[in-house]
This record gives structure tokens, sequence and C-alpha cells, in this order.
């Protein structure tokens, strides 16, 4: 089946789904985004995404491109039209296309553009034991809180990631401490089995699985404690893990090449793994 | 005549000029970009923009499209298709199209894209009586070295400036120093006569007209100074200016509303103006 995006109210092969060289998403990274996880062709905290995302473009001062309800009906058509039942659904609105110049044009229409893709997110092997992540400084904008495209210093330390031969870099401001990593939240357990990460002020982006996480805490009896935390408390650290759409809750087993508590994942990244894919599939569509 | 932009390879209306969803300037503002004057059918500073186009391919690891005489010869076909002798001539390189994924994709061929516009800069109104410009905090990532189109910022910062009824923001660092404007270098004249603006590191982009204009100060007598100035030493100033491509260089006559000097354009300032209009007139095509 060949895939289908959708751009500005139409189905297109995503071969031809285009948008115009003058779009301000591609000239000024004046857009904003959202990855929602699909499983068994249900949308995981579809609402928590759409709030997210009318939060950054009220930020911005981009006007939404549709209602919410239209938008949930053409982010499953997207879905259905590409035969996916588990995947991720990419959203992402410009502030539109206009001659290029700084301010905000005065009738620009905002663009909308959707993807989706097949996939059931990380390896088995990785849940199971677990990824290094690299640290590096945090070059950033000072407004990631606003989920934008400026995804420049992002891709760039991703990249040093992979490099290193890691799987995400988390990214230090300059206290020293933790902010993020370039894709994903970074929170440590200590040696008390205290659940520390950063509290979702404008250093970080507030993750809708960090949130959603912390929903389960309470009831396993673990303590949340947000408060920022520096590397050198990281690596020593009972246990570490990354949360994202696209990973969940995965163990983070070194930093920079250190190990975190015995180089395996611990028992409470795991319990916390599995009650955040018990909290998945009880949003997935009854068969 | 209707518009021609370019667009990997073809010459194609500009109403049908696109790049494709997936391209990385459109999902990760991971793409570069020149703005270059043209005067006379001619492109000011050609080579100057093409080497810092290259320094900033070059830091992002971004491939060149193509070879330097085939850019120009593309730009100028342009040029030519749009009818244009004096305007402006944009250019972007992105890392190029590719399934959404942080790291640099393996195999992807960068995008360039060209589009041409008509005009002569800013309205003899702006040069005779000088702007205001506002000041704000510089919120952007710690590389506006790299001419990236990772804008959004600055986008905000400009809208700011209009909305405040100024033609540009000029954005100050945590120490209290300006930067520089949105889309423009800043500019001091001391009560001595020394002419001041930041050093080009890694807090600046080097525009070119600041280098064109730095060029030109010795065999005026004037001395220059690169170092920070704080905004309470600008407001204080013999006069102010901003330099860029499209307003080469341009009277600052108010900071947040105060007066710069007796409030109009100082004869320093008018110099420079018309001693860069006639290094930018030297190099027009002869007839």
């Amino acid at each position: 089946m060949s895939r289908i995006a959708y751009v500005n109210g139409r189905y297109l092969p995503l071969n031809r789904a285009s948008v115009h060289i003058e779009d301000r998403g591609f000239q000024f990274a004046d857009a904003v985004y959202e990855v929602i996880a699909a499983r068994g062709g249900g949308l995981i905290d579809e609402d928590m995404h759409l709030k997210r995302l009318h939060r950054s473009l009220g930020e911005l001062r981009i006007a939404a491109p549709m209602s919410d309800a239209a938008l949930k009906l053409v982010m499953r058509e997207v879905l259905r039209l590409n035969g996916i039942a588990d995947g991720t659904l990419y959203l992402q609105v410009s502030r539109g296309s206009a001659p290029r110049d700084f301010p905000f044009p005065k009738s620009a229409k905002p663009s909308l553009v959707m993807v989706a893709r097949r996939g059931r997110g990380p390896a088995a092997a990785l849940i199971e034991n677990g990824v290094g992540v690299i640290t590096l400084p945090d070059i950033r904008w000072a407004r990631p809180d606003i989920k934008s495209v400026a995804l420049l210093p992002n891709a760039l330390g991703k990249q040093r990631a992979k490099e290193a031969g890691a799987y995400e870099a988390w990214q230090i401001d300059r206290d020293g401490n933790v902010t993020e990593g370039t894709s994903s939240n970074a929170w440590i357990v200590t040696a008390d089995g205290e659940v520390v990460t950063r509290r979702a002020d404008n250093s970080i982006l507030n993750g809708v699985t960090r949130l959603g996480l912390i929903g389960l805490l309470a009831r396993e009896g673990l303590k949340l404690v947000e408060r920022p935390f520096s590397v050198a408390e990281a690596k020593a650290a009972r246990e570490a893990f990354l949360t994202s759409t696209t990973n969940f809750v995965l163990p983070v087993v070194s930093i920079d090449g250190t190990p975190v508590g015995n180089g395996y994942p611990g028992s409470i990244v795991r319990r916390l793994r599995q009650i955040y894919e018990e909290y998945i599939v009880a949003q997935e569509p009854a068969l």
C-alpha cells in the first residue's frame, strides 16, 4: 500500500505531499507539531496532545487550522488510509505561506500536515537491556516548552549521540543540571526510591508520556519529586530512564559511559514500563 | 510576468514551487540560507555570501547542493527569468527530505530553493529620518552565527517590534549587552567618534554588510572597535545604526523610545550610508 499523507485539506500519496517553499515552517521554523502513538487504531492520550498543541499554537499566536473534532476525524482517516493500527501519527501546523518577511503575515492561513507511520516503538532488546545516553550542553532557544519545529539543536544533539553509540543525548543547562533529552524527558530514581524529573517550566517540553506516568506513580506507592538533578547525581542514581511518545518508558543504563546502578535496568523502571504499557492497553479501542 | 522560483533542478511558477513535507527544513529547521542583494542584474558581495553559505553548511555538515559556479549560474537565471535587475535573491539549502528521524539521514540529497524579489531596500523616508528599535532578551539558540532557518525567535522579536511601532528589535544577552537585531547587525558611534559593533563570535551572525562596511571605515579615517555595548550605552551614544543586506546602512534614532543623540540621523551614519551605497554602485555590472 502506498503511503498517504494529509496536506491542507487533501489526502495525497506521500511522495507528492508538499508545502510551498514560502511556508513559514520551512523558512522560519514558525510551526508546531505533535507526535501521537496509535494502538489498535486508537490514538493514545489524544486529548492531552491536542491540549498541548493548543498551548503551543497559543504561545505563538497561530490560529488552529480546524476544530478538534475535525482534527480527530482527519487523524483517524490518515491512519485508516494507511492501514495502520499500531504506529505514530505526526501532525504539524505552521503559520502558513506568505512572501518572506519576519513579522507575522496579515492573511496567511495555517498549514496542516499529517503523516502516519507503522511501528510499535523501540526494539525489545532496548527495553530489556536499557540504553546509553551522552550529555551535552543545552544550546536550544529559551522556549523549548513550546513544541516548535525549531529542532536543529535537537537534531545535532541526537546525531552526536548516535555517533557516540548512544541512544539519546541529555542536555545540560549552565548550572550543570539535566534539562531533558533531545526528544524525551529525563528521569532518575534516587537511593531512597524517589522518582525525580525536572519540573515542567520553560526549560523543557512537558511530555505527554511524562504527564501520563506522573499520574500513575502514586498508586504504585512511589514518591514523585519534580526538581533539577545534576549529571553527577544521575550517574550515581539507583536507576535512570527516559520517557517519550515513541519510547514510552525506556531504561537508561549508562550516562557518558558510566553505568547507572549495576548497568542493568532496575526494578522500579521495569515496573514503571509495565504499568505504563497497561495504561496504553487500557486506552486501546475494544475489538 | 508570473514569478519563477528554482526548486531542486527546476524553474517553476512560484505558486507551484514546493518542497516535500518531510524536508528537514520543514520538520527540523535543518537548513541554512542566504539573502543577496541584486543591483543592475549583478549580485552584491556574491562571493562573501557564498563563503558564509559554505561556513553554515560546514558547521551543520550539510553537503553543498552544487558547485559555486553552478550556483552563480542558477542565481542569475532566477533573476533573469523574473526580469529583476534590482532586488534580492533568497537561497535556501536544507539537509534534504527523509522519513522523520532526528539524526542525519544516511542518503538524503540536499534541497536547494531560490526565490527572487524586486525592490531597492527601505523607503527613502526611513533612510532620511532613521528608524526606532526596541530591545528584548536574546532567546535564540547558542549558535546564531550559523545562518540557519531556526528563525522562530527572530520572527517573534520582529513581530514585537512591529507591534511596538518600531522597525527592528535589538536582542540583549544576559549581561545586558546588545547582540544584534533580529535580522540586522547593531552599531553605535561613541562621543569620541569611534564606530562600535559586537565582535563576530558565536553570539551573532557575521553580516556581509557588516563586513563590507568594516572594510570601508579605515579610509574614512574612522576607528572601528569590536566589542559588546550595553543598552544604556547605546541610548546615550552619539549615533546608532543597523546594517543588513536589505537595508544596507540605516540610522537608528530611538531605542525603546529614547532618542539617540538629537533624535535625527547623525553625520557619521549619513556618511557611512553614502560610502556604502558607492561601494554597491561600484559592484554593479557595467551597462
